[in-house]
């Protein structure tokens, strides 16, 4: 199976598809997450694998548009818990490290630590891309902040794990495919719509899941740009497209819905 | 009056402060969101500036963990269009050049321009840094992308003004003062609340707003971490804590919320 992921090979999206589809995985690095998107769907990978919203960050939006742009379906998802590392050359001492490279958000996220330890933080274009970069300068004072599965890649060694200064930092990613799935047991749905700009429109459509005790998962109103009190919104609930239930309360949402797009059913991964 | 902001003079926030609040107004630049929050707090600043949410990246959740944890009140808010500007030195033709540097932010959302335009992308702290460091490099086939204000900032020339991909680019920024206040005409109220976890809790608090016609302008779920089916919520609704209505839709969603915060009402800001 290959699955393509955004970013060079140690990134963060390639550690969570090695993590949750297996390390014999083959994965398929590429430059944006449109390139994903279009690799998927051209046939050129079998499956996507996207980060959707980090528990600092926020959602991604971007992805979300991605999704109702190109006719894949969401078929699985994981949440990979973000632990960096500070990844030097071999034999390097941590007492040595003077300078270290990463994206301005990871920098961010272990400035406590580099403060601590007295290390000048220096911006890098993407995680991964720091560490090959690093692997090219013989300066041993010099280190960079990435995932454990990066270090392995450029055969460079992890002076510390875990430095990031909340360690509640999950990212949520979405598996994407051709074709969609329509899973039993514990699973998910998720869905995109709109709403005639009426009061309480927001509430009536919630009350097709309420009716039907299914509990959401998800929700996120996102203002369309330049339409005052005009919104998308993201759901996801529990349940799956297998289930009566399920299919009910989407028939039911579509009598106030003015856009209904289903993303897809898939298994839920705990947290 | 000194408002406090995220980032170095001539940062998109510096450009929000001086457009929402006038030209006149003392900016005062902040290493860190933290900092922006601690100088009001400690009176500092009169107010400061934060972004919380862009029209493409999505919600900004460090910002509402800030808000839960400083006494501190919304008393404004402001939607700034981000336009990225292609700036040089002065005389530097666009023809000449050759790179371009800013936050990768910045670089990805002018993807396409930098294409057309065969200029190099490169990795900077931020925006407005990349215009500082440009004005001590004298190689004129370097440019960065930042706001028209960072130029005006650094005496540096705009060679191309809206190069963005995508024009519905648009930051929501909100004011934290030490005092809330009540406004009285068109006004928002924004809320954070948890609910006990039983099927239908959402939609019960929701029926507060429903039952008194009260519209929703955002909703947002936001997973704790660890807690599986445990989640904020951040609300933000027409209205203002001077009237009437909304002050007993709150009371009643107090009988239902578990733990609410009103982070304040303020006026409402069209996009």
């Amino acid at each position: 199976m290959k699955v393509a992921f955004q970013g060079e090979r140690g990134a963060y999206s390639e550690a969570a598809v090695l993590e949750h589809f297996g390390a014999e995985t083959e994965t398929m690095p590429c430059e944006s997450f449109d390139a994903v998107f279009a690799a998927v769907e051209a046939a050129r990978a079998d499956l996507g694998l996207v980060p959707v919203e980090n528990s600092i960050g926020g959602s991604i939006h971007r992805n979300y548009d991605l999704l109702m742009q190109h006719p894949l379906s969401i078929v699985s998802e994981y949440h990979l818990r973000v632990r960096h590392c500070l990844i030097a050359h071999p034999g390097a001492q941590l007492s040595e490290i003077r300078k270290a490279m990463s994206h301005p958000q990871g920098l961010a996220q272990c400035e406590r630590y580099l403060k601590a330890h007295g290390i000048q933080p220096e911006v890098a274009y993407d995680t991964a891309g720091s560490v090959k970069l690093l692997k090219t300068m013989p300066n041993r004072e010099v280190a960079a902040i990435a995932s454990r599965r990066a270090a392995e890649v450029y055969g460079m060694h992890i002076l510390a794990e875990g430095i990031e200064d909340d360690a509640a930092n999950y990212t949520r990613f979405l598996a994407i495919a051709r074709q969609p799935i329509t899973p039993t047991g514990a699973a998910k749905t998720s869905i995109v719509f709109t709403l005639n700009n009426v009061p309480g429109a927001l509430f009536k459509a919630l009350s097709v899941f309420a009716l039907r005790d299914l509990d959401l998962t998800k929700i996120e109103s996102r203002p369309l740009v330049g339409q005052v009190w005009n919104y998308l919104f993201y759901v996801d609930f529990a349940g799956s497209l297998a289930d009566e239930t399920t299919r009910r309360a989407l028939d039911h949402l579509g009598e106030y819905a003015t856009m209904l797009r289903i993303l897809g059913s898939y298994p839920r991964h705990q947290m």
